[in-house]
């Protein structure tokens, strides 16, 4: 059953080995005025920095550099959105992995708006315009360079938002895959554990189709599968190829267009860990992953967790759907833990005196406990959670 | 292995019950003067034509009406651009399947060209700029609605071209489910075995990968699986509804980013048939699937057989590959049959003794054997899978 959505991604996307002849092009549509947005400077090291400069040279171009993971609200987007406006900028162009490209895409309303800017990440303010972002992603992990979201945390409110307007889709994505092949293990594993999650989010949903099943399946398939190719061999471009493909695919909808919606539970949980211990937004997920299936395995759940362990495990019929169900939940404590996660919060320096304040965070904030979800948290549930994965 | 490639599809896509109560701000954004086309008349049968009359009360309609299957460049593609030009028409709402909305892509370029509209569709001259085309969409099949091709026939010159430019997706198309309802049977069938074969024609190529494979077995699955629903209750809404958003993914390369392109063989084949025969397009396509996939087995070809087997048929290991190859196309044959598209193409009414010259036909105007291609047939190829389909 296919039900009822809207679905539109704008983004130009231009994949492979050498895609980057294609940016100026791209820029010259939008005008010579460039803010270009980078993290701590792994793209001066691979030339990256340099080639961009030289495909560009006809250009002005302003920098933002040192843009941090779990981008901060201030001082990156206020100052970005104030290096925009002081120098009449036309396009943003964001070379990083998702949180360079988040914050862009923030930076991208808040230049366009006269007011505080929090407001529009906030939701308390709709956007009405944006300046374009084009980018060349790095890592393949939060699929930002083909949706229209960002998250955004504020470290003064300690709060972490999922920002999402039809305004911020990039105008166009490069992704060379080859880019990738420095990515450490750490973040190979943290950026493909990030990507698995967002299919989970979206698979377990009611109702399910029979054909947003089968891609689903196939993109967690490949993601298991590739990832364990690349942490062996980084530079295997036909593993990382496939791997920073599907992570594309992560948030935009396709994946379940016209399934249900769940709430996206797990990334609500994780964005309360990261604003409180700004941990990696992997990591957390993959910790919290089998915590949360466990939490919610239900007699209502179950055919989600059987459907999803006969596609991607081969668990046969034979199989009670409760067996089922836990073998699909120690299957995916196990591959977290074979990528090299350590599968517990503590060991990344979350507090368990926290717990109680963080569950009534996610409860203000985020809220997980909505009738309409596929399975609701209150807060004893979500305490469960985080005690289960400490 | 993802290769490289560019993607974009603009087109926004409204699906569901309903969905066409966003038709006035859709249209609103492009202009009052509209130029309505549809086909023989069914959407007045069916209250369609009037719901969209009353829709757009307030906008200047000119009607195309009776634009046929495998639509003609004369007369209905060359009135419908004199009608534009005449009406200064802004937006071209096309009511129907794929044959009227392939005919409207056709109209949108070549109204907007002064010279002989045909050197547009057969590739001579280059569009510069197109109307925009909105659809609302009565057949799952063709997966025009979401693609930016046409194909178009020209009688004069016995000649049916697919027209292929970005300027061609709609720029909004409404896909309703339950306007499929009261598609008949042999449409529902034929439709379907469109959809199936656009999906096969990208599957059999070189590389491959482990994501598209999976997504392009699960959709060839759910096409298989649904259609029995729905020809067996018409008015199946789940059914319905995966068979129609499933379609749409046909044409527009998603289903194979970055795989290898085939050239689309039985696409050619097929084209000469409806330009010689004017028969069904889908029951031509269903007819040549089994023959030319036992033309093209082999030891290069054979692995893609032996997936295909194993993600859709569940064949196992213990099968020899081209033991597994056979069973497939077995299984595509049986299957055909089974949803009522005669197995030959004698009782379509096509004549053996024009195998020859259409043989001919097919290596001048779409070719099959460019050595590039994943199984490149000569004219003694294409006459024995011609011979077989009789």
């Amino acid at each position: 059953m296919i039900g009822n959505f809207i679905y539109h991604t704008p983004t130009k996307m231009y994949f492979g080995r050498d895609s980057i002849k294609f940016l100026p092009e791209i820029v010259e549509k939008y005008g010579k005025n460039v803010l270009l947005t980078y993290g701590g400077g792994s793209i001066k090291k691979s030339g990256l920095y340099d080639k961009v400069k030289k495909l560009l040279a006809d250009h002005n171009i302003v920098e933002l550099s040192g843009i941090e993971p779990n981008p901060k609200y201030d001082p990156s987007v206020v100052t970005g959105a104030k290096l925009c406006k002081e120098n009449a900028v036309d396009v943003i162009l964001s070379v990083g992995g998702g949180s360079v490209l988040d914050c862009s895409k923030a930076i991208s309303a808040c230049a366009m708006y006269d007011g505080e800017g929090w407001d529009l990440i906030s939701g308390k303010v709709k956007a009405k315009e944006a300046l374009p972002v084009v980018d060349i992603i790095t890592l393949a992990a939060t699929g930002s360079e083909y949706d229209s979201g960002c998250v955004i945390s504020n470290t003064a409110l300690c709060d972490k938002r999922a920002y999402v307007d039809d305004l911020l889709y990039p105008v166009a994505s490069i992704l060379d895959p080859e880019y990738t092949f420095s990515v450490s293990k750490w973040q190979t594993a943290c950026g493909t554990s990030d990507a698995i999650n967002h299919v989970l989010e979206q698979f377990f949903a009611y109702p399910s189709s029979s054909f947003n099943d089968g891609v689903m399946i196939s993109a967690i398939d490949s993601l298991m599968n590739n990832v364990l190719t690349a942490l062996r061999d980084p530079d295997d471009y036909e593993a990382r190829s496939e791997l920073m493909y599907v992570c594309s695919w992560g948030c935009n909808g396709i994946l379940a267009n016209g399934s249900g919606y769940s709430g996206w539970p797990m990334h609500s949980i994780e964005h309360a860990l990261s604003a409180y211990f700004d941990i990696t937004h992997g990591a957390g997920l993959a910790i919290i992953t089998p915590r949360w299936m466990k939490e919610i395995l239900s007699e209502k759940t179950v055919e989600r967790f059987v459907t999803l362990g006969k596609g991607l495990f081969g668990l046969g019929d034979d199989l009670d759907g409760f067996d089922a169900a836990n073998r699909v939940i120690d299957r995916f404590f196990a591959f977290f833990e074979s990528i090299g996660i350590p599968m517990s919060l503590e060991k990344l320096g979350v507090k368990a005196d926290k717990i109680d304040e963080m569950a009534d965070h996610i409860l203000e904030y985020d809220s997980t406990d909505e009738p309409w979800m596929f399975a609701p948290l209150d807060k004893a549930a979500l305490k469960r959670i985080l005690e289960a994965s400490m």
